[in-house]
């Protein structure tokens, strides 16, 4: 591409290194930018700027939060004898959209994965420990992704969880609500078939 | 969605306000700039104040310029006779990517378009009469978009041209190189026909 500025270069350079755009896309955007009127680029800037030097991550349970401990973890109204245990930030918003959940989370900021480097040191299990020895928690809610790297995460925090008198559940996996049998693939439809369970005809 | 970070909220309503962009596309780019260890946010962030700061338009020609005078006008190795005029900044860069032209360019920013309320006298027409004027320009190059309101510029310009002794030429319409016949639309097919060119067997 020929620029005609360097400025618009820098700004496309810096936009296209975002995952999912690339130099066409981010082109489009600067030049969205430079053509709008309402400061738009000024505030995208500022609420960047913010984004890498105030966020922190919540002491207690590894989430993003504005402060040292999150909204969710000072909240005394939600339970504090549950923890359900996720892997990123997203998965909290995701079960908090669902309003489902009233206990604390915490977030491991990934899953044991070898081939990737990744073991349980580089997880917040240790800090999961701590808390479960501090806080008065009787169940660990295991909301993590079921991968091979999740379910050897499901599998190793369950065997820390075996002397410690803690009851650790699994989220549900089957078929989707509203999804069609003949889509669902086989893997999730087998396991499904053999992990039933009773129906109860509500009277 | 519930965030659990205002700054985090703030971010993704200020990136969902690019085109192309929505709420979830914005949450993951926050997400992976909050995660990024290399400052990606910081350099985006400065990047964008500087398009918003210190771009701005070429006094010649109206492109995108760091300068007064953008590197293309102030090229004097280019040909100052031929002025190729086209509708925004990313056609100059189009056309430039091509290195078939070597004269200078004139940015309409924007069509005659009485539908959207743009008249002659939003575009940048007078100033293009002022250089034309000072200018040693013989040939105008209409590097406009074939619609409706394309062709409505075009066609107002070289009439302004009619009395000024100009060339007024018109960049060539008909079927893509490389592309099927069969998928091109009726219009341009149909035009292509009708505008067939001689065909020289080069001995």
């Amino acid at each position: 591409m020929n620029f005609s500025s360097k400025i618009l270069e820098e700004s496309v350079t810096a936009l296209s290194s975002l995952p999912g755009i690339g130099r066409k896309s981010a082109l489009r955007l600067a030049l969205h930018l430079i053509q709008d009127n309402s400061k738009k680029a000024m505030k995208i800037s500022a609420a960047l700027t913010r984004l890498s030097t105030d966020i922190c991550k919540c002491k207690t349970c590894c989430n993003i939060s504005d402060s040292d401990i999150c909204n969710i973890c000072s909240n005394t109204i939600r339970k504090s004898n549950v923890i359900c245990v996720v892997e990123t930030a997203r998965d909290v918003m995701a079960i908090e959209d669902t309003n489902q959940f009233n206990g604390r989370y915490h977030v491991l900021g990934g899953v044991i994965s070898p081939l990737d480097g990744i073991g349980p040191a580089d997880l917040s299990i240790d800090l999961l420990l701590n808390r479960i020895k501090n806080e008065s928690t009787n169940e660990l809610i295991m909301a993590i992704s079921p991968t091979i790297e999740g379910e050897t995460t499901i599998y190793y925090i369950s065997k820390l969880m075996k002397d410690m008198d803690i009851k650790v559940s699994v989220i549900a996996r089957g078929v989707a609500f509203g999804g069609d049998l003949e889509y669902a693939d086989e893997l999730t439809l087998g396991r499904s078939i053999v992990s039933r369970i009773p129906y109860n005809v509500q009277s």
